[in-house]
């Protein structure tokens, strides 16, 4: 696989905007997407092709989102589609795109003419880390993770890059993210890992619980290490993958904290950690109660141990949970327990812990065996300042 | 009915901090309480002597929430109560309370000793508005409404009190609100018309979507107005009551808007209007959705005609949408429409509307006629400066 980044001028200038992705034939393709009920184009584009599980190409511009851009929008996830298969050699319904800038500015499709045939012929594997910058947006640095993993005695490689602005949003700040795997593994098994994988990745992070019309997740396997020996992989039960698993659960787990970590004004890093519910996805509920809950995001930008903000959260959640046997603790020490605050709460010591850039907060329901960890960030004046201001 | 307010010290010095309500005897109650799986202990009274229907007084204290506090809080409600009886010749029973303030911290019902016997003394019919000042905690202004209706002919009274800081939130800032009336009207009645009316008022306004532990709604009804002439009314079916609903539904509305505009850190009131929706919970999911999203907020905050973040939070409500139908104004200028940007949208124009204090978003999904009006206020940087410092 090949990359390149260009410069297209969607929307900024004096930056690269554009990237391009080349894949040998035989390439597998699984993917994720919003579940906005306005999807961009480029994600009905993406989601049409997905189907036969083949790729060739990924096309990814910043700096216009080309959604809720009617007809026109679907002609230019098209007119980009055509000139990337023209550039590639590869036919159009094995390219896939993703767009991430502006809502509802027609996209100029004629800006892809001609620079994707120079990015095809500059794309080297080393390129990675440029198309990473790439597609930035409001995103402070550039999100890549790389891994190894062993496949039947033969190893094989991950990379991944993503950006985010730390949101899950529209307006200059959408969740793209993009995974490479030499590994020989068929569409199905891909589509399988994927979606297992993210339970505990990109499904566990909130920045602000708004979601993205434009949210693209897609992992592409060229199937290059067969060469090398590794094994053909048709099915995501086949437990030669255990270690393969286990190297893709890190990398989108290490490629989600560093989306959460650039939130937008973001100054902590927050784990929200539930145990003791009645089931896990109850654990996970009032975990996201609490991560998206602005009273509890802005008491640790005061760095305040607001226990009680935490117990509203758990309280609104609509989870069953009962007063009397929920524990909280702020970076490992108890602050509430069975009900009411802990006796030994010490108001200085506990002050002292939430100066730290990393914010461990810990629900306990003494309910069950349920579990759950999702990360977010706090809510500072500087989210507020960065998307307050005019879009021009 | 009479009304008292004094100081009490909970937790304010210098201000007054505790109300007491005296009603004849027959007073009939109605309520609606926090859904919160972590009620304060007041709620969890009220609710255990709402089945009664009987009230002869209301106690209200304000800086702390007897949330959270276990044992002792239940125990300190009932000392409250006890105490209220004595001061009003009144069962136990029959007597409600209500707290807000500073969550998870004891509350020394000691306080209200000696304290409920002056103001017992005291109550006047001419006290309701030292009473609304006396349960504020971070409002910045006391709430306060009156209306009269038609009652079989006869003139009656309804007046209520509310305090909010603008927001459903547990700390310092707990949504609280009494209505008097002295239509005689029946407990199951007046418990009809309560669950009816909060639909469109205060169940249709949101600060930041987070529901505190103590939320309380009581409505009072002395039957003083029979005395009058006006009929007894057993059930909510009795078209007698069309004059009195509307009455109570203005009022409510208008206690909750008092609410919403005291919102904190608020600078601006937004009314969020759906219409064309599947239904009409469906409309009122969506209006949540725009009304509880920190990007919708934050643009509004920043007088940013930001239509792209109503589509977003239109497509995250989970709700049947289809861009292509979705049209959306910005007090009443059409800036999207059938999933593109209006034609004739006007930056310059659209921006200057946005300087207004009062915002109107409309979003038409154009499927069927399910419709909802819900209100909120926009999230300012003084919003995260007044919850991001410390309690102490």
């Amino acid at each position: 696989m090949r990359f390149a980044a260009g410069e297209a001028a969607f929307r900024y200038h004096g930056r690269t905007d554009l990237m391009l992705a080349l894949f040998d034939k035989g390439t597998q393709v699984a993917g994720l997407f919003t579940k906005s009920k306005c999807p961009s184009a480029p994600v009905e584009w993406c989601k049409a092709r997905l189907k036969r599980g083949k790729a060739r190409a990924l096309v990814v511009n910043s700096g216009n989102a080309n959604a809720f851009t009617g007809r026109n929008g679907a002609e230019a996830a098209k007119h980009a589609a055509r000139l990337a298969a023209q550039a590639s050699g590869a036919p159009a319904n094995e390219i896939f795109l993703a767009s991430t800038g502006v809502i509802g500015e027609p996209l100029d499709a004629s800006k892809f003419e001609g620079v994707l045939d120079k990015l095809a012929a500059q794309a080297s594997p080393g390129g990675l880390f440029a198309a990473a910058k790439a597609i930035m947006t409001t995103d402070t640095y550039p999100k890549a993770a790389a891994a190894t993993a062993g496949l039947g005695g033969v190893e094989v490689a991950l990379a991944g890059i993503a950006k985010g602005a730390g949101m899950i949003a529209p307006d200059m700040a959408t969740m793209l993210a993009f995974v490479f795997t030499d590994a020989p593994v068929a569409a199905p098994a891909l589509q399988s890992l994927l979606s297992k994988s993210v339970t505990a990745s990109f499904n566990a992070i909130t920045v602000d619980g708004d979601t993205s019309t434009s949210d693209t997740l897609l992992l592409f396997a060229t199937g290059a290490a067969a060469k090398r020996g590794a094994p053909e992989i048709l099915t995501a039960k086949d437990r030669r993958l255990s270690s393969f698993r286990q190297a893709l659960d890190g990398l989108l787990l290490d490629l989600a904290h560093q989306v959460v970590k650039d939130g937008e004004g973001a100054r902590k890093f927050v784990e929200v950690h539930v145990t003791s519910a009645v089931s896990p996805s109850s654990a996970k509920k009032i975990a996201f109660s609490i991560a998206n809950s602005p009273l509890v995001k802005t008491a640790i930008a005061g760095e305040d141990a607001n226990w009680g903000r935490v117990v509203m959260a758990v309280g609104k959640a609509g989870e069953p949970a009962e007063r009397d046997r929920l524990s909280i603790w702020f970076n490992g020490v108890r602050v509430a327990h069975k009900g009411t605050r802990d006796p030994a709460y010490d108001e200085g010591q506990v002050s002292q812990l939430m100066r730290a850039e990393e914010i461990a907060v810990r629900a306990d329901l003494g309910l069950g065996k349920g579990e759950a960890k999702v990360w977010t960030c706090d809510l500072t004046k500087d989210y507020v300042a960065i998307n307050g201001d005019y879009r021009s």
